[in-house]
């Protein structure tokens, strides 16, 4: 098996031949990541990947969520347990049985990514099952060993222009700095123009109060900052000097996971809201109302200083409650619900949607919103602009959905560009590789269909994967 | 005018050429039919078929929904009334009516469905129409007196294995005994394997203490069983031992058709709420609650005696006030409207949603929540499968959409398989034959664009057809 | 640039050779706009239309909002300032900015009717841009000073049958007077059969009483009809003789903009909460219930005199109010929101749903509803269909979405037929040719893949542009 070059363009010859040409320009331009989760301390520490299981599989909760869904358990996979519980340490044993059930995979985006990393990063061209499941890992285990296949050596491989990471307020920023203070690495200063990796400020655990370890982050942060953060306004300037230290580690974006997009503009029901939770005296109704409140906060920080908002709303998060209370957060027990952005996001804009200094991006795990509410509001006021398709449509069919629902109203300028939002770094290539051939093959349609010509396309794709998430993310500079 | 062989096939000549490839394969696949309404006395009885307008206009309210939406009245129709008010009996008055308004179904899932059945079931190869309308009913009407087209041997030459009827846990289940008792036929046994009718518990008419009859129906459902119905407990004890009769009677699954997908877990509030129903005391929001509390207990009752839930919710029964109180229930007055199961699910996920035992493949006549819930739910819970596209979305483009929706997070192997759902028995070759033409088609293009290869097409719709329904609704033994 | 002869249709050759000949019937079909917002003075006065920014910019909130996105202001656009403040007043300017930015708009249905426009009715086949900016301006305005670019010229050239405008029950009807008693133009009388122009009774401004200037609104209709509006009672025969007015100004239908698709069937409680309004001590739920109230009467009146109603919901008026605030309503500044039908017309329907000499056609902004709730209410009930995408989904992919998720639970013939819903006159003929290639398209694919035959889709082509807007809109006498 090898990778076909026309992959995941259009059937239809004429379309194809388009797409083609169209996705010559796109295909080695550098990438962009400016929203994902990569753990900046892989670059800072260098250290080899582990094993391909514990690479590929174990955190991977696009794949060990498809393996439970078939009775297939976390602690056979190595997903570590949250309450001491024994779980499978033997890597190929875990590799074994993700080859086992491979099949499940079949074209869905997990296994479009897998076989490019494998065959693109990795050089392997066969198909993963339980037949070659060893021969694969003993392959992949030997490639890892090697000098090549080291974290920044593959950042430099994988030509990234920027990759954002993401640090809660608390976070220490040490591994920012120990990039920043790295010599340059094949030619390129670390942290420096040409490619760096940069942080972004995500707050929600310190606006959840209902999340455990809510008032010792308070209090750390008041640490941090020398901020008395016993008050709802020290809390805020504490918050705003935390913000220029992210600035300082190239931070250009904050990024919001609420549960819903609802906003309230309500600055004194904050701080009264504030004070009561710190007193555990909270109920249910406002510690719900407390994170609306305060991304307005963020907003109008941000129209201070510049960081451009991200809001992604719409997981119930740790729905599957057995997994969550065997393994913890973030193992794939997160289902979407419905979601507004029309009256919830209302206050918000009121206040800032039309103010030239504001930006905010807009994602969502409810593609009703993309025609009916973020078109029109991407299309409707100058801060708005609509993210990628994002967890769960961040693949091909919910890719071709995104730019039939979103263009015709908001047009190809104001959307943001793609985010490959992942923890898996050595998907990242592989993801922009399958972003950008969808952009290309939509927009070969419209010239197919005569709805643009191919000098617009060409030049749009570009934009859609180098200029606009440069430009829109604030990574110009 | 013939069926044509390459009918539902995308156009694009490459990706038309694999889904005549992909579909060779399950083209003659025996029925699995895991979910429907055929009377099974017509299997029992098997007497000949009514005269042609009785037969497929009279009980079928996908047709006669279109015309009454074009001013044709119910009566005109033949559909008996509510009140004693005449009805047209002249099948052929009945028969030519329709066909004056064959056009209104063009391009339509029941047009599909009839030109199939008139051309590959009755050899019929013209159109319908005003001209051609006594030409049918007299050709049909020959045909239905033969011995060749009584129900039996249609259910042999249909080539079905196992088909699934669906009683109340007060009917008799008496046809399904006569089924038992029958000798076997055409070289098989009925009721045994190589050919089976099979009962579904559905138990809706007992959980919804406002339907008319509910008090009676419990008693009866007392008498049934021997156990004392007007205690929660015995309620509960009977229901577990009528379960036992539908096992024995071939039952594998349960069906639910409740208003919404909202559960409750406390098995004392509906213990409380059924002895206020019992004495006509239970207030609105208790007569919506019981259902929701009723779904928990049909799913620990599934957890220990292994039927397999089905829950199809959504519809807002009898909505056209006008058809209900003229011609009754299920005459086409029915009207979806939007549904969550992200929330309304969880408490009964929580319970039994990681249960090695336990299964439940959800239906929605809501498509939204194809990508945003049920894909999510089914590729996150081992309990959780994606029920086909029913109702109002059983078509070429609602089966489109719901691979398109669907299987990129839930993969193929979290779905269920088609289910033609029908009243219709004479229809059943013909819905199978259009599912498993739509999917060959995703399919196809899947292979088209590089995202599967052939050989992985290929077994994947043979599993799609014919495995995986017998697999997750329990019919493989 | 020329306009590409087979521009919208599928890049399949198969599929496209099928549209082509599918559109060459209905290319030529007079048009027929039954639902819009042209002002009808532009016919009465018949005057030049003012400079090109004026005629296609600073009117066409599609393209003024594209703008704002992207942080122009609307005064750097020409739109009146509700506040007084100073607005670009020289059009060479505001046109050159708008070609700045015609990028912005690749691939829209905006740059498609422009771009159709501009080839078709005033002969410029370039591509608009900033250096092409002065030569269309210049060009457009000299065509504009011509005789043959006048509006009636034009309505005669664009081949219009019928183009209905809409006004307040309180407009005075003077326009379409003045056009009744015009002497025929170009061999067909003005408003008489062949050619002519007709009002739609559009009582908004009359059933929110939180608009301003509600209660003179309601006072001026008194004057008007000689009725005592200070009653309920006299309000409703106010309204009824106002429609006979309408009627004998051509009106066939009337047009209802209702914030949700509520309806209450309850003529005392809307008495009450008129008295109460009129008192100004109507508190906030009442105000909302007063327009779901009045649905229900106006239904009720059009049983009697048979005006069609329309209804389109969904909108959140006013959403951005920097903007509402600045420069007024009908900017650009609305956004919609999730909307029910299923459980909010019910009262209505449950009322009139079935009657034979009531109708009402359902548009949405939200279209989730296409396929779960208006394609069965209007595959279920005689006096509902299904009408076309408007707004934010008048576009390709969203007119092929709109067939997709409606034809094949209610068919074609319970759809109503394109309607333009535009105040832009120059763009009606692209708008039409824009739907009637969607729609071949649409029928091309069904031919193409054996779903129906070809002569089936080119007599529902037809249909489908012609006859079905006249028949079901009440313009066939």
């Amino acid at each position: 098996m090898t990778l076909h070059p026309d992959r995941l363009f259009p059937a239809d010859e004429r379309t194809r031949a388009i797409a083609r040409e169209i996705h010559r320009n796109t295909a080695d331009l550098p990438l962009v990541s400016p929203h994902g989760h990569v753990d900046p301390r892989l670059m800072s520490e260098n250290r080899p990947f582990p094993d391909p299981a514990r690479l590929f599989v174990v955190p991977d909760h696009y794949l060990t969520r498809m393996l439970y869904a078939q009775g297939v358990r976390p602690d056979e996979l190595g997903v570590p347990s949250a309450t001491g519980e024994p779980s499978e340490v033997d890597g190929r044993a875990i590799w074994r049985r993700f080859a086992e059930h491979y099949k499940l995979f079949r074209g869905t985006p997990s296994k479009l990514w897998l076989d490019y990393t494998f065959a693109e990063v990795f050089g392997i061209y066969k198909d993963l099952g339980p037949d070659t499941a060893d021969e694969f890992y003993d392959h992949l285990s030997a490639r890892l060993a090697e000098p090549a296949f080291r974290p920044r050596a593959l950042f430099d491989k994988f030509n990234i222009e920027v990759l954002a990471t993401t640090e809660s307020p608390v976070d220490s920023l040490e591994a920012h700095a120990a990039l920043e203070a790295l010599p340059g690495a094949g030619g390129r200063k670390w942290g420096g123009p040409g490619g760096k990796v940069v942080t972004t400020f995500r707050p929600d655990n310190l606006v959840e109060p209902d999340w455990p370890g809510w008032k010792e982050r308070v209090e750390r942060l008041g640490e941090i900052t020398g901020e008395d953060t016993s008050t709802f306004d020290g809390f805020l300037t504490a918050l705003r000097k935390r913000r220029q230290d992210f600035i300082a580690a190239g931070a250009t974006c904050t990024d919001h996971g609420n549960r819903t997009a609802i906003t309230i503009d309500d600055p004194a029901k904050a701080a009264k809201i504030f004070h009561k939770a710190l007193e555990g005296k909270a109920h249910f109704g406002e510690l719900w109302e407390f994170p609306a409140l305060m991304l307005v906060e963020f907003a109008r920080m941000s129209v201070d200083d510049g960081l451009v908002m991200q809001l992604h709303p719409g997981a119930d998060r740790n729905h599957n409650k057995w997994l969550y209370e065997g393994w913890g957060r973030d193992v794939g027990g997160d289902i979407p619900s419905s979601n507004d952005y029309t009256i919830g996001l209302k206050p918000l804009l009121n206040a800032f949607g039309n103010h030239p200094r504001f930006r905010i991006v807009l994602y969502t795990l409810d593609e009703t919103v993309f025609s009916r509410e973020i078109a029109p509001l991407a299309g409707g006021y100058s801060a708005v602009f609509a993210g990628a398709p994002w967890w769960f449509l961040d693949s091909p069919e919910g890719m071709r959905r995104f730019r039939e629902a979103i263009h015709e109203t908001a047009g190809f300028y104001n959307t943001a560009g793609f985010v490959d939002d992942t923890r898996a770094f050595c998907s990242i290539p592989a993801r922009h590789d399958l972003a950008r051939r969808i952009d290309a093959s939509y927009l070969a349609r419209l010239v197919a269909e005569h709805r643009m010509t191919d000098a617009e396309a060409a030049e749009t794709a570009i934009d859609l994967a180098y200029h606009l998430p440069r430009k829109i993310y604030g990574l110009e500079q």
